[in-house]
């Protein structure tokens, strides 16, 4: 029987180089946007106590922690009654670690252990992957990167109007253009809940609205109704959602539905300081919120429950895949672990997500494939030996640059060179050598040129 | 009773934004040396199938690998016989997937799952975590970085050069220049065995003279007694230790002591050769091994038994941390799953030495601690509208920039500016805003300078 090829585990996956080479294009872009607005990295260890895990993300999300087993003879600590008791209370006497399952959580434990060395307001981003025991499927994987910017300890609006103006930056220096930075605000939605007459019922609100991308007005009419809405209220529902006009109108014409809910209110004017803030940092006269891509959306309401102030989420639009990028403002991160009053705002990009849609709009540069920039082919020994001060030379003009380590056959040397997408091969033979003209071979477009080491390194810089 | 801040896993440690600008510092200079050699990225799962792992680090290492509780109901497959057996035997029931404990298995599993897609001889580079159940101690963490470059599938010597190239390189473009490379070669240390009548001892043979270093003479020679070598043994070996001479003299006296055994002539050889390559590499007539910081050290074993030619350690000189990189050549890393005769050569660099040499050493660049280049410090609502343009200027001009995003007191920016270590602030009052001559603060010296917004692009880019 042959040996059977052995894989990664379910939901996980390798990066090889040709991968591993966009990703990295994608986060040194986001990076770069971050630094760009002050915002500084933090990494957290992969496994956290248990106990600072569990208990945030729901019972449902408790279930998906991949718990740590606890070293040694875990089981001396066992009782019969213990194991007794079935394996979900069996794990937390056999596990006191577990690997992290967002960096949110992680960020607030950080903060609040670091509460007395931290500068407030401290603006932190975090690029790390997460694990969740989640059934894979296309697009879910059981191990993925998230790509988290915070900024806690301010409550002013400047972070929202910021944060905008970073989706914007990452995402069309990455060369996408076309998206809609969906935008809505926690207390619209509590106003919203107020004019309906559905106090006390919000969740049941959200969650049906939330869909309405998805399902459609019908179906969430229906589901409305079956939680015991009144048909009146999906129509003052519908007349919120179908306002069509610019961002700002949009926010005034919300403003005079709402206009008797003091919650909703506010957080109209917040929404509309935020637009204003957006117009002063672009300094155009003539300010076109659609420029940049900002869409008011009141149907918007994302799962989390800790937003309390803004909620975002970024679509690509005319590229089938959910949202690229969310995030929100939660006035209390901290308070579970002890740190009350620290008003925070953040998002994160699904790096996963941007991965394929900028394969789908065949938006990686050609460069970014490119590694090494040149390989000089190894004909011989004696060859060789005069190769390597010239490849020392190209390394020194920080010119990424490889030989061969063989004297194989030329046509695998330029096979290697292929597969690397290498563009250029220098070839070194004892002509060559005699007369110091090198070939330089571009592997695009088959030309070959005669040049001086010198010349070459002048040429591929 | 007041709520205990929750803290990180033991051995476990979160890095703030000033360590990991360090950090990012070290990571960085690294991977641009491993790229312009040809190495590109490489990213495998955190976990693995525990049957990749396991077996391959001896009894002890299996011990020290985190394994991960299947999830669901995991206690529904297990018999009251397998928790009887105890902890061991029952952690393979209940646990599937594991923590890689280095990088080198889960990349010999790679090379082996993508055998037909890889283009041989494949160079890689690969920084990611790896984690151990060790004791925490000084310098020993549960979860650290290994920074790995490898190249398989080829035996030529020219990789041994390049490694040796490549450790000059990254060092010293981190600033350390005083350290030796210490070079042995397996088949060196086979040689000596047979030269010493110790065939068939190899094993205990390696473990004691490695610790020459650490322990001394005396106390090796008590060891190699106490395992049965004879006295005439140690004296035999101190010949051939106690060579003082250039690296290449060094290899041909070597040379004529092993002359009897083809095993360690063929390593001398081996080494002679990678020495000749460095030498063709440098150019230089007056080729001195010393200025490459070649130490060739017969004493040179390393624990890792799957070397097979090669064997490299680096240390800093004058600094007591122990070796800082190490790797070497091995012929069968990929056999275990299959795949016979794929010869490879690899270091590894350890990043949390390297980062407390450079500590030590003094050797980060002040401009490493740089986030933000200029802060603007926020005065009041009606100031802060007319910096936003002006901010993002800056930001358009590629110049990191923040504003302050409370207008809170003076003196709590300037704190945060200095917290932060942020180079220069601009005060822009209402003064400033209506002559267009902005306050730019050089927060090293005090100094303050009038100048357009313009002029501060100009000083900052």
């Amino acid at each position: 029987m042959s040996q059977q090829k052995p894989g990664t585990p379910k939901g996980t996956r390798d990066f090889g180089p040709e991968v591993m080479v966009k990703r990295n294009y994608i986060l040194d872009t986001i990076k770069a946007t971050y630094k760009k607005f002050g915002y500084l990295p933090l990494e957290t260890p992969a496994m956290e106590n248990l106990s600072v895990l569990t208990g945030k993300y729901g019972d449902e999300g408790d279930q998906l922690i991949f718990k740590i087993l606890n070293s040694g003879d875990y089981l001396s600590k066992v009782k019969e009654q213990d194991i007794a008791e079935g394996s979900k209370s069996l794990s937390f006497k056999i596990s006191d670690k577990a690997l992290r399952y967002d960096l949110t959580v992680p960020f607030a434990r950080y903060v609040v252990l670091n509460q007395h060395e931290i500068t407030f307001p401290f603006k932190r981003y975090q690029i790390q992957p997460v694990w969740r025991a989640d059934r894979p499927q296309k697009g879910r994987y059981r191990e993925f990167y998230q790509c988290d910017a915070d900024v806690v300890g301010t409550n002013s609006l400047l972070c929202e109007a910021e944060i905008i103006l970073m989706i914007n930056e990452a995402l069309q220096n990455l060369g996408i253009n076309d998206f809609s930075i969906k935008i809505n605000n926690r207390k619209v939605l509590m106003g919203m809940a107020e004019y309906v007459g559905a106090k006390g019922k919000e969740a049941d609100l959200f969650v049906a609205i939330d869909k309405l991308d998805k399902i459609g007005p019908e179906k969430v009419k229906a589901e409305l109704e079956s939680k015991g809405f009144s048909s009146d209220a999906w129509g003052k529902l519908e007349t919120l959602f179908n306002i069509q006009s610019t961002a700002s109108e949009k926010l005034d014409t919300a403003a005079t539905i709402l206009e008797t809910t003091s919650e909703g209110k506010k957080g109209l004017e917040e929404l509309q300081e935020v637009l204003t803030l957006v117009k002063d940092f672009s300094g155009e006269e003539n300010f076109n919120a659609s420029n940049w891509n900002i869409d008011f959306d009141f149907t918007l309401a994302r799962g989390l429950s800790y937003y309390t102030g803004a909620i975002f989420e970024v679509k690509v639009n005319n590229v089938q895949i959910g949202s690229i990028s969310g995030g929100g403002r939660y006035d209390d991160l901290t308070g579970v672990f002890g740190l009350k009053d620290v008003s925070g705002v953040g998002f994160s990009f699904g790096i996963d997500r941007v991965f394929d849609v900028m394969e789908e709009l065949n938006l990686f540069p050609a460069s970014t494939a490119e590694s090494t920039k040149v390989l000089i082919c190894n004909f011989d020994t004696e060859s060789e030996k005069k190769c390597l001060p010239l490849l020392t030379k190209l390394r020194a003009a920080g010119i990424n640059s490889e030989i061969y380590p063989e004297s194989a056959k030329l046509k695998k040397q330029m096979n290697y060179a292929n597969k690397k997408s290498i563009p250029y091969v220098l070839l070194i033979g004892s002509e060559e050598l005699k007369s110091g003209q090198l070939t330089l071979k571009d592997m695009t477009s088959g030309e070959q040129t005669a040049l001086t080491i010198n010349e070459v390194i002048e040429k591929l810089k």
